[in-house]
């Protein structure tokens, strides 16, 4: 059921960056192998979807879907950098630092980063203060608040300081921020009231923690014989505990879900297939 | 006459970072190290010059100002860093990456780059249409087609392959592009007519296309001995044929600026500063 929305959006993602000769091309180039190797979409999606639910056209979230997928993707080509993850893959193909150069993969983050703001910026369809609220919550939870946070809390953090608490920050900064963005962008578009947009933010904030639950999960099965390489939710409370928390925290969402009056069915639906994932 | 103005920007810079205990207080700490460190200001100051020209209230324009010195900060954290340009030393201290560590160094930058366009939108005293006017300002003259497609050409440019033209581009998008966001910034706070607002963008392009240059120039000086260790002005035309463009591109920014029918003396000095600056 998600198919067609999956490929609107990478359709668009193609076709959004710069084409043609430019003294930068390779700047372009660059953004195009790390934005357009095949990815889950699923922070657009999740505009996309909300937006249905939300029984608003999802062509005017489109745009701003891809924004957010803009800024996922920066954000995992500078923490595959050497000084940071330094990851050698990346959705089956070299990081982007493998695959060009560090300074080039540096400065594509950098402009995948800024031109997300263009495109919110520039999108059809929505009025200037819808923008400017749009920018807002896409400036906050990828910022030093939101996402960023969670990526310092994740470099810094030592096996013995951690606990649920700095796990669950890290974690709702890092991976949750993104999908309570894309909830509220969808929030933004359709103009609902402020106490269905509060339930949808919590129904985002839960999946979003679920979802990194499960990549760790995911990740400690790849890494089995291994001893625990980083800091996460399996090394530090467990395999079994984890598992336990991200059916607790898919639930919660769920619960969320319940919660709003209208018919919620695709999003029910993601969250499930989030928890069920095997990648 | 400027110390008034930056003095205003210097303090807003201190006060515009989040203040207190934040699991990421590194970060704040490392944003304040760069941002904080003494700078010339020069392109917060023309937005405010550039205001009181047009005779609107600078104060309008302190945090839209305030943003650019961020978009500044990020790129000469991200310019220095041991991938790009590999600077030990920046404005008389430690580079970030030297003084904290890379990895914070890139986050940091990051950070910098996404706050700038969270002030601008939560900036008081603006209307909607102006902030989304400033935003595209913003992410057009800071993005792949602006400053970073000048450091993508600045970080491939050979000496063998490196003509007036390519010279010409990389300053105009690395340098003069920042300048060109400030006095746009000016003119969409002020709501100026079209006509006013392309003259002072000549004027700007051409002032930040003669402040590389005479950097260029300053830079040589420093490095009288060695070899030339960069492709810029300097090396591609020599010394001479550098102080003949830079003189040239101030008269240019000096006429546009007789083409204004105001009082623009404020922006003249700018401009004369800029040329016989020593650092």
């Amino acid at each position: 059921m998600f198919e067609e929305k999956i490929s609107l959006i990478n359709q668009r993602l193609i076709n959004i960056l710069p084409k043609g000769s430019f003294p930068q091309k390779e700047l372009f180039k660059a953004a195009d192998y790390s934005l357009n190797s095949p990815g889950k979409r699923i922070r657009p999606l999740l505009v996309l979807t909300t937006l249905e639910v939300l029984k608003k056209d999802i062509k005017l979230g489109l745009d701003p879907a891809c924004a957010l997928e803009l800024i996922h993707t920066y954000s995992f080509i500078h923490d595959d950098l050497p000084c940071m993850d330094n990851d050698d893959f990346r959705r089956g193909k070299k990081t982007l630092h493998k695959a060009f150069n560090e300074w080039l993969a540096v400065l594509t983050g950098d402009y995948l980063l800024t031109y997300s703001f263009e495109i919110i910026a520039k999108a059809k369809g929505l009025d200037s203060e819808q923008k400017v609220e749009l920018i807002k919550v896409l400036s906050e939870c990828s910022g030093g608040k939101g996402l960023i946070a969670g990526q310092v809390v994740d470099l810094s953090l030592q096996l013995k300081d951690a606990d649920y608490k700095t796990l669950e920050f890290m974690d709702l900064n890092k991976t949750a921020a993104l999908f309570i963005a894309a909830v509220e962008f969808a929030s933004i578009i359709a103009k609902i009231k402020d106490k269905e947009r509060k339930i949808l933010k919590e129904f985002a904030k839960n999946l979003g923690f679920a979802f990194q639950v499960i990549d760790d999960i995911l990740d400690a099965k790849v890494e089995d014989d291994q001893l625990p390489s980083k800091v996460d939710v399996v090394s530090v409370l467990g395999i079994d505990e984890a598992k336990k928390l991200a059916k607790k925290l898919t639930l919660q969402a769920e619960k969320s879900l319940r919660k709003i009056k209208r018919k919620s069915d695709p999003l029910l639906e993601i969250t499930k297939l989030l928890l069920d994932r095997k990648i």
